[in-house]
């Protein structure tokens, strides 16, 4: 936890963003699995983490900024809950060392809310993900949870504040990602051939659980690369495979790290999967180098597209020019996802809170429609103190392959001739986490190897 | 999952026991952490695995059985899903495999449930526990979810049926009390001096998850076993301590092994540890004999607490009548939980469908009012067919004793003066798992070391 100041001066700055009415802040419950009493690890809300800092279950927050309280709701544990959890901290101890001195029963909650709508004062409260949240706002505010409305100055407010990352952060988000570099090591010098995906997996779980670190997100951990979310885990490596990896490590505070790697089950990489290896390893480092104040991501991204096209001509996937072939979204047969996000408290920072609102301004709003740019969570100009993924990658996905010719798209772009070569290919990415700075960017972590002769003299000693 | 005729069959037998209407099936989803796409590990709810099959998220299902009708609703993926996930097989096909011929979109079911109940004919829906499916079902009815009334015939039949255990449900149990078992002595060996609880229980999970089983409880691995569900797991075993633990693994299918076992971190037992453990052991041993078809759950946990009472005068920590003592829940002291409960599909088999319906009768309705009988899950008369847990324990509050030293409770029962001298002495609990047979009980899973001199044997191996 940070100090106590941190989180007051957070909520300090918040109250001048959104001068009037009530900020309501719902915490997260213990979520059930296949009962109510049998639940998933709890992960308390990040916006009630960065301003409240308390990881605890079933609580929610307010700053009445009208009438200058604040105050936390939850419910102390009887003697009935000691012998199931044992003594645990009041909450109203815990609320102190967040610099909160109001906690009250949760019972008390609705009436206050009830008062201050009868006041006609506003409620502003955030999107609401956990279905549990969207029945409480519903019944706190009596009103149908379809009928529920965020608050757009409450949440322009928290996603200005939670993009410029503190330098307390930033320590954070570094320990996360050092965490994460040593789960890829470890996958590295673990993965065999005849090795289950699900093996490696739990390694890599059991390694970051004893760093008291979840994981981020749900790993990625295969051989099937192109597959973007893949959560199937129950292939064997075999030689000639390539593993991709894609994991990252959260701190017990809550911050992410969020690393890819791609490497080949046997020593070496093959010809083809050097070539096209390189190809996102040059789009990354073209990306990097565009990272400073003021650039757009949204152009950063285009660029990383452009580097993969020019590649991919290189070897004959794809032709034409280079310039028409991202306007017209040819590089998409390859590369179908974002160039990367926002990371923080979420690794995908803030998704909750909205990616219009997040990643995007009102001028340059978000393009929702076209296939690859829908999928880019980041497009606006980027700023000192955001800290972002860049992640770019080759998928070669058969079913998309088909679908686009039987379409008859993208005939100018691609060699579908020399493509069918690739149908088995697979998929590469490589992801790395930065820190904008006032003049540029900086590598976030330890520099975990990534070029091809660091990778295959890496894997050399240990397959 | 079993054969297309076993889903059939348990289909069929509902609709008689339910004889009209819409019985409806609610699938769960895929639940968010910190943000909706960033998800835990998907669980499909148990009583649509029984009946439906299928564990794929947001599906639901019904039986019309006035029309004759069964139909499953969901969205089959399209090549935006695909890009994500992968080629998957389709909904419909994997319906097939369960017996369900019809598969519709899931925009559809709110129509077909406005048409029923415009026509008067009752929706049946069972009593939800994940707030998703309180929302769907609210929208679905139109009722506001404070207002959702489970349908009594529906849990009934349910119940009814899934508390006798298929002979493939056994096989599934067995194997599922076997990965389990491995885990025990996992950590058995693995347990040593300096570790900290949790690499415990990462090693324990990794060896499921290699198994490819998911864990069906959050574990229990602890050197203060006292707290009944304790998920603390920072602590380093010392010399001295015992650990409890009390895991169990879920096979693919979703049925559930649940075992407790608590051994010393030094290679024996101390004489206090020893005397305890024995007790805990004899009342394990007495209460397993009592198991049979007609034998109320509930007599077995009161005479298990008088085994209890009678071990724990033995060693002066009680006085007074057994009898008496257990008349005036003077055990719950030490045992303040239930003494075990139904398994299967879930680790709490049926929990969500409530208590009341599952473990008691109207004639003998469960009490929850009485420190310790508001926790025994299980009461009413044995059947075969039944698979249930005996995990009886002693466990030194200290919180406790001083809430009961200071309203003078038990004073006839319990001699303070030498409990004081246990304080700091911990908890043990043990547990196996029992099938009801025709005459009597078996064991289910291989027969995990338990005696005091096994125990230490196999510690004293590895210490």
């Amino acid at each position: 936890m940070f100090s106590t100041t941190t989180y007051q001066n957070r909520r300090n700055t918040l109250r001048e963003n959104v001068p009037s009415g009530i900020l309501l802040f719902m915490g997260n419950i213990e979520n059930p699995i296949n009962f109510e009493h049998n639940t998933y690890p709890f992960r308390q809300d990040s916006t009630f983490l960065y301003y409240f800092g308390l990881s605890v279950p079933s609580l929610v927050a307010l700053i009445d900024v009208d009438e200058n309280r604040e105050i936390i709701f939850g419910n102390e544990a009887t003697i009935d809950d000691l012998v199931w959890t044992g003594p645990q901290e009041s909450i109203s101890k815990k609320a102190e060392r967040v610099g909160v001195r109001e906690v009250r029963p949760m019972g008390e909650l609705a009436n206050y809310i009830k008062q201050a709508v009868t006041s006609d004062r506003t409620v502003h409260y955030l999107p609401a993900y956990q279905s549990a949240n969207k029945l409480q706002l519903s019944e706190l505010l009596q009103v149908n949870y379809n009928a529920l409305t965020a608050s757009a100055p409450f949440i322009r407010a928290v996603a200005a504040q939670r993009s410029i990352k503190e330098d307390q952060e930033i320590v954070e988000i570094e320990r996360a990602v050092a965490v994460s570099t040593e789960m890829h090591l470890l996958a590295m010098r673990l993965a065999k051939q005849g090795m289950k995906e699900s093996e490696v997996v739990s390694a890599v779980q059991a390694f970051a659980a004893n760093k008291d670190c979840p994981l981020a997100y749900p790993p990625i951990i295969t051989i099937h690369g192109q597959i973007l979310h893949n959560q199937v885990r129950s292939n064997a490596l075999k030689s000639g495979d390539m593993v991709l990896i894609d994991a990252g490590a959260e701190t017990a505070m809550g911050y992410a790290g969020d690393l890819t790697r791609t490497f080949p089950v046997s020593a070496a990489f093959d010809s083809r999967q050097r070539a096209v290896y390189q190809i996102v390893l040059d789009a990354l480092t073209a990306a990097r180098a565009e990272l400073r104040p003021g650039t757009s991501f949204k152009s950063v991204h285009l660029h990383a597209a452009k580097v993969l096209v020019e590649g991919l001509k290189g070897i004959g996937l794809m032709k034409g020019d280079t310039e028409e072939a991202v306007r017209a979204h040819a590089h998409t047969m390859f590369f179908q996802c974002g160039l990367g996000h926002l990371m923080g408290l979420d690794v995908h920072d803030m998704e909750d809170l909205g990616e219009q609102y997040v990643g995007y301004t009102d001028e340059e709003p978000k393009d929702t429609l076209t296939f690859g740019l829908k999928s880019l969570r980041l497009g606006k100009a980027l700023e000192p103190g955001f800290v972002l993924t860049v992640e770019p990658g080759v998928y070669i996905i058969p079913e998309l392959i088909d679908h686009c010719k039987a379409n008859k798209q993208y005939l100018d772009f691609i060699n579908y001739d020399e493509l069918e070569k690739f149908r088995d290919f697979g998929g590469i990415r490589l992801e790395d986490n930065f820190l904008i700075t006032p003049n540029g960017h900086q590598l976030l972590g330890p520099d975990l190897i990534k070029s091809i002769d660091d990778v295959e003299n890496y894997r050399a000693q240990y397959v």
